[in-house]
């Protein structure tokens, strides 16, 4: 199935999802945040076919996201592992987790807490946060477009509220 | 394709993305947060299939992320809005358009720029941050699974960083 392109869209969620809205993809990135770097570790832990493994990993490798460090060993091998590109991503993973771990719970509950290492206390759920730091509901955030100064909705302004 | 099911990985994020791990889901829930309510609206600005379309508002109301209101001048036409549920997924589709404004930014540099209503103030850029409200680089942030007290890294251990 040959699914159409997002890149021609101009809209930054759009560019984002061309390279990150992908199943596997936003799994792969997760191991590398807990410290997995091999093929075969993000292989056997996700069960994922070798050769889409493969193609999503040279992806994100060319899209600056991972870094291929071949090994010292010599050989084929290599490790891949987070660029600042990529880690930038941390705050949309943990956020979709918090989300999936809110809506979905295990049957035992939640599943997964992040917390601050140094201090073992959770941390705060991610939320849009004015520049003073209050969490700001959806309803009180708008858009402004620098470009040309006019909003994506139909018969928007120029600064405009979200549902 | 027949894609491969997340539901059984017992992991918040790959639930969530079970969900919304669908490339034109998001852009349909960003327009709804932009304030389309209506079949039409999403079809003209997304030029998305309408069987697509239809069979992703399906899902969407089936899993309580919209609501489908029926229009009162009656007929068969309806609109959708956001649950509490649907809203709670507003920051993640703000950091994931910040990443790519960022990341991928337009030819003409940023494209789009989130600001709170009543100020016009930009928001800050949505990061994890610590109970006092200090931003946390991903190394700082460690996770806890309340389950069964073992985290998800082989070797790891209760309470681990990642990358």
């Amino acid at each position: 199935m040959k699914l159409k392109s997002f890149q021609d869209m101009d809209c930054s969620l759009a560019q984002a999802l061309e390279i990150v809205g992908e199943r596997w993809t936003l799994l792969i990135l997760r191991d590398a945040f807990f410290g997995i770097h091999r093929f075969d570790d993000f292989q056997g832990r996700l069960g994922i076919a070798r050769n889409i493994l493969s193609m999503r990993l040279a992806r994100l490798v060319e899209q600056g996201i991972l870094e291929r460090r071949p090994l010292s060993t010599g050989g084929r091998r290599a490790e891949y592992h987070l660029t600042a590109k990529g880690k930038a991503l941390h705050p949309v993973l943990v956020a979709l987790t918090q989300w999936g771990d809110r809506w979905y719970p295990g049957v035992c509950g939640s599943r997964i807490e992040f917390v601050e290492r140094d201090s073992g206390e959770p941390v705060l759920p991610v939320q849009v946060r004015a520049g003073d730091g209050r969490a700001l509901a959806p309803r009180e955030i708008g858009v402004r477009t620098p470009g040309d100064g006019t909003d994506p909705r139909p018969g928007g302004e120029s600064t405009s509220g979200t549902a």
